[in-house]
C-alpha cells in the first residue's frame, strides 16, 4: 500500500474544505429601505467574519503544505498510519465549522477555546504521524537525522501555538487568534 | 475501459461527501443576551450531532478504504460494473443527509431506521461488486481463491451489522449506532 | 493543448454536483410534539425529492459517462472546443438547482419545463461538442466513420427526450419526468 | 518543489468554487396558492440572479484557464509563488460569496464595488504570479522574450476593466458588469 492514495484523499479533502469556507460568510439581510449606506454597514459589521475567513483559509493552506512535505518523505504507510490521517482530516474538515463558530460569536471564550482545540488535535495527529512514521522505519533512506529531528520540533509550533490562543482567549478572546500568524514568522527560525 | 475512471469519480465523490457532513453541524442559534455560558450549554447539547459526524466521517473512510482494496484487485470492468457503483455512489451521497437527518432526531426510531437502511444499501453494493467482478473474471489473476473468498466473508460484515443496528434501533434508537464500531473489531478477526 | 486539462475540470465538477444533490434533500422540520407517527409522514411526504435526486443522480452519471467515452476518441482541442465544454459545464452544475426546484414544486408544469430546458441545453451542447470535433479532425484517426455517425445518432437521444417530457409537462407534470428512464434502453437498440 | 502540487489545489478549488456558484441561486419561496404563473413570475425576477451565475462561471472558467497556460510555461516554483497563489485562491473561492452579494443587492453601487475589488484583486495577484516567475527565471527556457512581455500586456487587462467596471458602478450598477464580457473580445487584439 503507498501513499498516493492518502495524498489524493487530503488533496480532495482539503480543497473542499477550504472552499467551503465560504459558506461561513453570509451575505447580509438588510431591512428595507436597502440603500448602500445600509449595506456597506451590515458589510462593516462583517469585518470580523472576513478576518476569520482569511485566517482559515491561510492555515488550511499551511496544514496542507505541511502534511505534503511530510509525505515526500513518507515512503511506506500502514492500516494504522492510514487512520492516523483520517482522524486528521476529521479535524481538518471540521475547521469550516469553528470558523462560523467563531464569524458568529468571536467576541465571546467559548467559540474561540473550541477553534484552538480544533487546531491543537490537527498539530497533535501532525505529531503523531511522523513520530509513527519515524518509529516504523516509513521514511525515505536518503534523509538524515538532523531533517527528522527538525520535522519534530516544526510540528510542536501548531499545537503550542494553539495552547497559548487558548489561554489568550480567557483574556481578550477577539485578538488571541492574532497569535497563529507568528506560525509563519517562527518557522524560519527553526 | 478500464477500473481508473470509475476510480476517480469515487475518490471525488468520497472526499465531497466526508466534507459536506461538516454542513449537518449548525451553528447553533443564541438568543439574547449571548453569553459563553449559553453558548456552552447549546454546545453540549449538539454531543449527539458531533457523535454523528464522527461516526459518519469514519464510516465513510472504511468504505473508501475498502472499495480501493477491492479496485486494486479488480482489473477489468464493463457498463454493468460501473452501474453498480454509481448506485452505490449515490447511496454513499446520500450519507450526509442521514447523518443529518440521524443528527437532528436522533432519539427516534425512524431517522435511525433511515440511516440504517442507507449503510445497509452500501454494504450489499459492495457485495454485489465483488461477487460480480468474481463470476466475470476481472479479478487479477495472481489473487488466490483463499483471498476472494475471504473478501466474500468481510463484504457480509456491514450488511449485517446494519441489520443488527436496524433491530436495535426498535429497543434504544439512541444507542444502536455503537454497533457500527464494531466493524473495526470484526475485520481483524476475519 | 492536450484534453486532459478539460477531463480533470469535468471530473471535478461531476463528483460535486452529483454530491452537491444532497443538499436538495432537505431534514424535516417536524413542529412538536415530533414523534416516530409524524417523521415517518413527512419522510414519506418527501418521496418526489428522492425520486429527483435519484433521476438526477443516474442522469449526471449517465452524462458524465458519455462525455468520457466521447473524449477517448477525441485527441486534439482548441479555444473554441474547451468554450464549448465550459458552457456544457455551465448547465451540469446548474442541475443541482433544477432538481432543488422540481422537487419543491414538481406538481406544476413550470419548473418541469425548466428542467427539461436544462436537460435539454447538455444534450444540444453534447452534440456540438462531438459535431465540432468531427468537423475539424480532432477525433482519432483509428475511428471508422460509422462509429462517428453512431455517436451523432445517439447524441440526438437527449435533447429529443427532453424535448419529449418538456411537451409531456404540459398535460402531466408529475409523470412527465418518467420519460428519462427510456434512455437507458433506447442507448442499447440504436 | 514542483508546480504540479500548486496545480492539482488549483483545479480542486475551481471545480468546487465554479459549482457552488450554483448555491446562490435560492429556489423561490412563494406564498400558497402556489401556481404555475407565480412560480414563472418569481423565476423571472430572477433574471439578476442567473445573469450573474452564468457571468461568474464564465469568468472563473477564464481564470483557470490563463492559470493553466501560465503554469504550462513556469518550470520551477518556491515558497514565496506558492503563497502567491494561496492568497489569489483565497480570492477565487471568494468568487461564490460576492456572486451571491450581487445576485441579492445588484441594484446597488457597494455590492457591486465589492465583486470588482475581487476580480481586480485575482486580476493583481495574476499579474505578480507572472512577474515573480519572471524575475525569478522559473519560465521554461524555451519561451521568447516577447511571449513573455505579452503576457505582461494580457495580466493587465482583468484589473484595468476591474477598475472600470467599479467606476461605472457608480453611475449604472447594473449594467456596469457587462465590461467584463470585453475581456473576450480584447484577448483576441492582443
Amino acid at each position: 500500500m503507498t501513499t498516493k492514495r492518502i495524498e489524493t484523499l487530503v488533496d480532495g479533502i482539503f480543497a473542499i474544505a477550504m472552499t467551503l469556507l465560504v459558506l461561513s460568510l453570509n451575505v447580509p439581510q438588510i431591512p428595507s429601505p436597502v440603500t448602500d449606506a445600509a449595506v456597506l454597514k451590515s458589510l462593516a459589521s462583517m469585518w470580523g467574519q472576513f478576518f476569520v475567513y482569511f485566517m482559515s483559509f491561510v492555515l488550511l493552506a499551511t496544514f496542507w503544505r505541511i502534511n505534503h512535505s511530510q509525505f515526500y518523505l513518507i515512503k511506506k504507510t500502514d492500516q494504522t498510519l492510514l487512520w492516523i490521517n483520517v482522524i486528521w482530516l476529521l479535524f481538518v474538515a471540521l475547521v469550516p465549522f469553528s470558523t462560523n463558530f467563531v464569524g458568529d460569536y468571536g467576541y465571546l471564550t467559548v467559540p474561540i477555546l473550541f477553534f484552538d482545540l480544533n487546531l491543537f488535535m490537527i498539530g497533535i495527529l501532525f505529531n503523531l504521524n511522523w513520530r509513527y512514521a519515524v518509529k516504523h522505519n516509513f521514511i525515505d533512506e536518503d534523509v538524515d537525522q538532523e531533517h527528522i529531528q527538525s520535522n519534530i520540533r516544526l510540528n510542536l509550533i501548531l499545537p503550542v501555538t494553539a495552547l497559548a490562543a487558548a489561554g489568550l482567549s480567557f483574556i481578550t478572546p477577539e485578538y488571541s487568534s492574532l497569535v497563529y500568524f507568528s506560525i509563519f514568522f517562527v518557522r524560519r527560525i527553526f
